[in-house]
Formats: structure tokens, sequence, C-alpha cells
């Protein structure tokens, strides 16, 4: 099912766009998700999608709920996209699968029967869904499914390990650039002044609990963890008595961060203001918050999915703070080696994100009972997946 | 008209918010704009607003060109919100007026009767209109009117220059945060780097033509400006005639930003890719070409409002592109002077921006006499100003 010559672009993928015309592939209304590969292609035959945390919450609440209706809101999007690109989030997530064949000209280094997991976003991943998603009960981000999947030759997959679990490795490949972006900022900032202060928000979720762990490696002084309630208080705290006498944080504050001037006094009652803030909530709304917590001459790296452009540049001209704010880019060399790694040797991380990925297998209940519906609730870091 | 007393969060104008509470200004759905100040405010008697680029094309196309729906939108937003914050774009723009009174708590420094521009954005800045604006013909973003804005203890404001005219103060005084940033990433680089290549998307702009000029005093090596058609070019090299041997930019070339694999091929044949990509542009899409023009390890750095941090975000996942990519900061201590500086001793800047003010105040037409309508033309750099 190969074919023969490769065509300008195509290490991008833009001989798969279908339209508009000339658009990168995450840019494009719709993909050509053909099976035929290209020379420098990779198909996989996908067994999993997993839908980032803000595309999950807007067709759950889009769909008021109905597990049916969110099944056929994403079979509906990837049929008529060619892709699991959520048209209103603009996010997509990851999938898993073996890898099917590979071109000769691929440089992903892949060979078929690899177990693998994409690093490049759904949004621009031509997808085709052959069962209709029929196993998928619409309950969680974790799509069961039949199908194939493209890569390009600019495209990153990892090939799964075989010593952690598939969910954990796939929790942990989600979000990799986090801590890997979070180790070089900090890093920086600890060759310029040792042991600086970093604020996670979101401590307790995935990338905010990595990003805890990679500041920490990278020389951070004081590490302050923000959650948005008692329950995450008690599973950042459990991690750090797990991991000894220094913990993931040093501090864990209770505040809500879309509350830009109780999140500013929080921080700076627990030690700040920070010198580095990492932003790793699900919801918007925290710009401002995440600002006001910085010290002048400090910096902000935004991974929430969820941040407005606008907010963030408006909201730091109007309080005339002098903060460096960085996109967080998920693509950073080495981030997926570096991601397992800290799970191997941070077992308080390990520990955190297994209990995690537990809770949600078990209905996604909290400990006090209350579902987690997610509509109102302050924002709370497990939703940090990339889109 | 001075209160007696302050409230908790006054610098940031939290008391000021009528819906939704405990949000900042700018995040607020209405303010209150009542004259009467805190100790620690400024009331302005406004009479010029400048809308930012992206509202003011937002709301001509939206009332399909008509000056009346454009006058009578702006008019019903200031009223209904007590700021003219476009609901659509987010953006808001800057004013300019006599300091009628400055509360004794104050820390701004501003008298009574210092003619001011306001450096934070109308999108959180308390405004009440008394005139309808029945002066504005609709027709460009400065907007004459009548009435009084409100400055809090962490708003900033300029005193106008004697020494420059007031059009083109505004016009530098509106975007001058983007040369101060510009000039503070390629220092940086130039320490690690002798003579690092800058490619500034929209160079023939107001912002755009500052950060060429504020990355040729930083030690930038090769300047390639970009520009979307022959008469921006034109603009941008006679600039650099008019500078002597080195002009504002080194290579001066045509593409449309919105193309990423067209951008990036412009700015490797004009001797890229850059280190640092500044990105200047009035119109959306061009996070992708701008990531593709920019090396590995490499800066970009957006000063568009149009930007979409998704887009960003994904984009440089998506083509594993390891870019450090910031957000155009508004504020950099000491914006305000450099820019006035830089216009001073840069006789290039000062004619180029001297040329656009004119265009515009002569019908926005075009040398080539095509109507400025915005709609479908690719992006350009004149759209620049801060929201």
């Amino acid at each position: 099912m190969s074919r023969s010559t490769t065509r300008p672009g195509s290490e991008f993928g833009l001989h798969r766009v279908a339209e508009p015309a000339g658009v990168l592939p995450q840019a494009a209304w719709r993909l050509d998700p053909s099976p035929a590969i290209w020379p420098d292609e990779v198909r996989i035959r996908v067994d999993r999608l997993n839908l980032d945390a803000a595309s999950f919450r807007q067709l759950r609440e889009s769909a008021g709920g109905d597990p049916g209706a969110i099944r056929a809101a994403v079979a509906t999007i990837i049929a008529s996209r060619g892709k699991m690109h959520n048209p209103v989030t603009g996010s997509g997530g990851m999938l898993t699968g073996i890898v099917e064949e590979a071109g000769a000209g691929s440089p992903l280094g892949l060979r078929p029967g690899d177990r693998v997991a994409t690093l490049v976003s759904l949004s621009l991943t031509p997808l085709a869904v052959t069962d209709g998603l029929a196993r998928w009960d619409g309950r969680s981000e974790q799509v069961p499914c039949d199908g194939h999947a493209i890569l390009f030759g600019r495209s990153i997959a990892a090939v799964l390990p075989a010593d952690l679990p598939v969910p954990l490795a796939l929790a942990v490949l989600d979000v990799c650039g986090a801590p890997a972006l979070t180790h070089r900022v900090v890093s920086e900032a600890a060759r310029r002044r040792a042991g600086p202060v970093v604020a996670v928000l979101g401590a307790a979720g995935k990338s905010g609990a990595l990003s805890a762990a990679a500041a920490r490696r990278a020389g951070a002084g004081r590490i302050i963890g923000v959650v948005p309630d008692k329950h995450e208080a008690a599973a950042l705290r459990a991690a750090a008595v797990a991991c000894g006498a220094r913990g993931l944080a040093d501090e864990v504050v209770i505040a809500d961060a879309r509350d830009p001037v109780a999140l500013a006094a929080a921080v700076r009652t627990a030690g700040g203001p920070a010198d580095i803030t990492i932003v790793c909530v699900d919801v918007g709304g925290c710009e401002a918050g995440a600002i006001l917590a910085t010290a002048q001459g400090g910096t902000v790296i935004f991974f929430s999915m969820a941040t407005s452009f606008t907010a963030a540049a408006l909201g730091a001209e109007g309080v005339a703070a002098d903060v460096t704010m960085l996109v967080g880019n998920g693509y950073v060399p080495g981030h997926a080696e570096f991601a397992l790694d800290l799970i191997r040797a941070e077992p308080s991380v390990k520990n955190l994100l297994e209990n995690r990925i537990g809770e949600r297998a078990g209905g996604s209940q909290r400990a006090d009972g209350s579902q987690r519906t997610g509509g109102s609730r302050p924002p709370g870091g497990d939703g940090d997946g990339r889109g």
C-alpha cells in the first residue's frame, strides 16, 4: 500500500491536507486519512485514543453529560475532519497502537509490530475509525477503538517502555513536554540565582507533579504547590511523605487559580512571589493570577491549553508586570525519555499518577464521593494533557 | 470628587469591577466608570480613543463597513461595559487626554493639566463618553470624543513629549512594548552568539519597524524584513535608503505570513532560518509560519493580538520545533522612553511611521490606489497596536 513518490512539504504532511489547501495539517479543516502511505509516512493500527482534557470537558458539557451523545459527537468529528480535532477547543489528544507499515523513507525509526504512542497532537494526525467507537462508553477521555492513523516525517512517536504499565506510560507521555521545558527554564534561572522559588498551579495533576519534580531536579529552592481543594492537597502531601523529607512541594496551598488576588496572596504567604510560575490547570481564566503570583523579572510558563493569548498579554500589561511569558511548547528534544526517567526515579510522582489513573478507572469518584463533573469546580490539575 | 478611603486590591482597580465580582478589570464584563476618584486614582478628561487594529477591523467587518453602524457599536460597547473592550476580539486600544484630578495617594506622578496617553489597555480602563462619539466619522481607529477615564495605582500613562507630533508619539507609545522586549531578547541572544539573525514579520508596520530598529541596536547580525506586498516592500526599502548603508532591514522579502511553507522558504533564501522571529502582523494564522521560519533552539516573540495560544503551542509540537515562544508582554520597564528615543535617533523609523500616519489621514489609500479594506489582503504590519 506504499505510494511511489514523495511530494513537497511532505515531512509536515502538507500532501494530506484536503481543505483548505496550503495550510499545515493542524490548521486544516479536513485531512485525507487514506491508508496508503507515502514513502516517508508510517501507518499505525490504532487501538486507543486519549482525548485531551479540555476537549473531553467541552464535549461532555455540550452533550449535557449524555455518553451516547458524546460518542456520536466524537465519531462525527473524526468522520468529517479526517482527524480528532475538536472544532471548539482546537485541541485533540494522542493515540496508541501498533506500527502496521513504515515507509522506506521514514526517519522515525519505527518497525512493524512496535507498540507506540504518538506525541504529536491528534489535531494534526490523519485518522480513520472503523468500529464506530462501539467499545467506548463515552464516560472518559480513554477511547478504545479500531482504525488507522498516519505519521509524517516530522511527527513524533515513542515506543512504549516495557517496564511501565501502559496507562502510566501514556499519562506521562501525554504531558512530557512540561517537565522538560520546566527543567530547562528552572535550570537557567538557578544559574543566575541559586534556589529560585517555583509555584506550580495544579501541582497534583499529571503535568503539575512531573513539572514539580523536574523543577526540584533543576535546582529550585522552594516549590509551592497550588491545588484547588483539600482532596488534591492531601494527594500532593501524601506524595511528599512517600518521597521522604523533601517532597514534590515544600508548601502546599489551597487557592482558586482563577481568583488573581487570592492566588497571589496565597503564594506570597507560602514564600512567594514565585520566580517561575508553571500553569498546569485545566480551565481558563488563570492568566492574571499566574502573573500576579510571579515576581517582577520572573517567568510564567503556560502549559494549559485553556490559556488565552490576549488575557496573558493584556493582563501583564494591565498591571505593569515585567514577567516573561512562555507558550508551553509540547516539544523539547528528549522530552519523552526525560519524563519516563523522572517517573522511574521519583516514586512520589509515580504513586501520585497511579492513584489518579486508578481513581479515573474506578468511576472518576473523588475520595469524598463527589462526582468529578467539572462544570463549576475550581481548576484542578488533572486535565493538563496536550491537545 | 475624591473619595475618602482606599479598598483592598485597589491598585489593580478591583473596586471598579461591577460584574462578575472578584476578577481583575481586564477580565470583567462591566466596570464602574463613576467620575469620583479614590485616593490612588487619576481621572483623565478624554479627547481621543485609539482603537486597536484587530478590534477596529472586526467592528468594520461586522458592520459591513457602514461607518454609522461602527460608531453605534462602539458607543454601545462603552455604555454597556463601562470600558471600550471589544467582546469579540477581547482587545481595546489606548486613549489620550488631560489629567483632570489626581488622588493624593496616586503613585503615577501625574498632575492636573498634564497631557497624557495611557499605556494600559482600554479593555481594563473605566471609561464614560458624553458626546455620543458625534465627532467620529467611524472610518478610522482614531476616535475623537469627550468623556472621562480612570487610572489605577498600577496603571501606566506617559506624558506626551513636547518635541514630537502627537499622532507620531501616540503611534509609537501604542506599541512601545515591542521594541523594548525585542531589544532584551536580541541582546541576550547576541551575548550567547554574535550577530543573531532576526526576522520581523510585518516589518513595515509600526511595531515591526520599531522592533527592527531595536534589534539592530541590540546587536542583530542580519535583519530580514518580511512584508506582504510590493507597496510595503518599497516603504521599507525607502526607509533603509534614508537611513544610510545599513537600513532597517538587510533583506526585504515579500511573503504571505499565513503560508508557513512559503514563508519559511522566503526567510531561508534571505539568510535564515532566523534565530529570533518577531511577529508584528495584524491577522491570525501566522503561528506556524513563524515557527517554521525559526531555527531549532531559536525564539519567536508573538506581538500580534491575533495570535492563537493553541495554534502556537500545538503548531510547534506538531512539527517537532524546539523554539522558545514568548507572549509579547506590552510592559517592559522604561518601554515608553526607549521607543521615543528610537524615534528620535532613527530618522528611518520616524519617516516610515510619519508616512504611515499620513497615508491613513489621507483616506487610507495605498500608493497603487487600492483601498485598505483588509478583508482578504495578506497580513500587513500596520495594525499591530496593543489591545
